[in-house]
């Protein structure tokens, strides 16, 4: 343990050093002082997906209320996060949130060194030091499955964020599960990497294959905008009468009557107020390991898929 | 001017005892030697709007290439920056940049006194020390007032953001100009406030007055997706036939055949671009008064207004 007397004495010598030197009194200055700097980092992906846009907002509204920032890393996807955070622990912050993408083993042990928390929302980790906040990844995937199944549709197409992303992965693990249990075992897979363009490319590929799907799960509502575009546009389909299309997160624009967008309901509200419960827990040391925890959603049906047929 | 030497003493000095004390190094510390911190304050309001979510996305990416990044400020609306921003001076920044919201003439002078340049990104000032970079808010409004009038409508209303912003004034102002020169005196208008809601509102009342316009020009986008949903959702209306529905933006969601929106283009890339740039040269000094600067745009004609009858 440090002698505190000593600690102090120097610190004081510091602040004197700094007023000397007409530095003027900076939160900053104080974070050096406090070790506390009140600042969250957030590394996030795909801003132009609504549901990471909430993400941000939230998060920076629910911890204004603690007089907390966010220090932003944006990164172009799921797992590009480590150059723009190569930087990161030069700042002093109190944790790191990410959101869309997530942290390389390095950058896991690194922070786990330093004590500082990672909590990923919306993307799962194994890595020492991290955190999780989820939606109901597989089970959604499952409940997707049935309903699909339950309406009739006899081809089943998925299109994917980019191949590793633990939300696609699992979302599909579901679905297959629950449809290979009832005789399905074709699944056809497309990449739609999160982006409109890609998604649109994706879908593209899945109805103009020899036996398109009458059935697509996005795992985004974002992607299952380019897939409703794509198919009424350019393939002159009538959802849900040719084809029926559901997303995932249930962002505000799915209940829009232009989109009418069955999906899976992922509250970006309370996975954020999870996280930065976990963030507070894991900085006070009120918790010592990892936490996961699942933020529970819906099915909620609308006009973009057939129903159920009685 | 200091004696550089005893400065240099001082300074020395600091950062031993800070050494002392068991401080990581970090880029905060350093931020108090060099007087740069590298780090941007971004106050931003509507997140759910695209605009402003490009607006983020587009600022935090293009200062990563001079290896900058954002602390970020949300706000409510237009005129609640300040309370989020009381505390950005007691944090190092460069600079402030804003949008969707504004300075108060207390915080430009706070800012101006300590040399910290504020921008605003779509939103009007004349405060000392205030940079803006706009759209083309007067002429874009005379320019949907004339595509409008030439489309044979008869009865004109305008969704506007809340009642004081810039850019729904200057736009108002554009659209009413060219209408009044056309012998059109009266154009109803509603507040919308920039939320979905409030729009969705502002639209009923529009539609549910006596004479209902046939043509209403939205401050935005994000409000007129507010309209479509309610013109033809809940008054049964078809566009363009029985009402034409005019955005302002051209956020990508502006092109979907779901929308075919209408639109006057304000680049969100560019605008940023530009903010960056006078970031730059007032940090430098290469410039030391306000600047403003109009990025242009450009009239969208899509499915959701009636063409001029020729």
């Amino acid at each position: 343990m440090p002698d505190t007397n000593i600690a102090e004495k120097t610190r004081e010598k510091v602040l004197k050093a700094a007023k000397q030197l007409g530095y003027r009194p900076n939160l900053l200055a104080r974070s050096l002082r406090m070790n506390k700097s009140n600042i969250i980092a957030l590394a996030i992906s795909y801003l132009e997906n609504p549901f990471y846009a909430q993400v941000v907002k939230e998060l920076s509204e629910q911890l204004r209320a603690t007089d907390r920032h966010i220090l932003l890393f944006t990164a172009p996807d799921d797992n590009q996060a480590d150059p723009a955070l190569a930087k990161v622990l030069n700042y002093q912050v109190d944790a790191l949130v990410m959101s869309g993408t997530k942290a390389s083993r390095e950058l896991a042990i690194s922070f786990k060194k330093l004590g500082v928390p990672i909590v990923q929302i919306n993307r799962d980790s194994n890595y020492p030091g991290v955190s999780t906040v989820q939606g109901e990844d597989r089970d959604a995937g499952r409940i997707i499955g049935r309903h699909l199944l339950a309406g009739g549709h006899k081809r089943f197409g998925f299109v994917s964020g980019i191949a590793d992303s633990s939300t696609s992965l699992f979302r599909l693990e579901g679905y297959r599960e629950y449809l290979q249990s009832h005789g399905i075992d074709d699944v056809q897979i497309a990449y739609g990497n999160n982006t409109f363009e890609a998604a649109a490319n994706a879908v593209r590929q899945l109805l103009g294959s020899k036996t398109p799907p009458d059935a697509i799960f996005c795992a985004s509502d974002y992607m299952a905008f380019a897939a409703l575009e794509v198919a009424k546009k350019e393939f002159g389909l009538k959802v849900p009468d040719d084809l029926s299309v559901v997303g995932f997160n249930d962002v505000p624009a799915a209940s829009l009557s232009a989109h009418d967008l069955t999906t899976f309901s992922q509250p970006a509200a309370t996975m954020v107020e999870k996280a930065i419960v976990l963030v507070d827990q894991l900085i006070s040391g009120q918790k010592s390991r990892a936490q996961h925890l699942i933020v529970k959603g819906e099915l909620i049906v609308r006009g973009s898929s057939r129903q159920a047929v009685s």
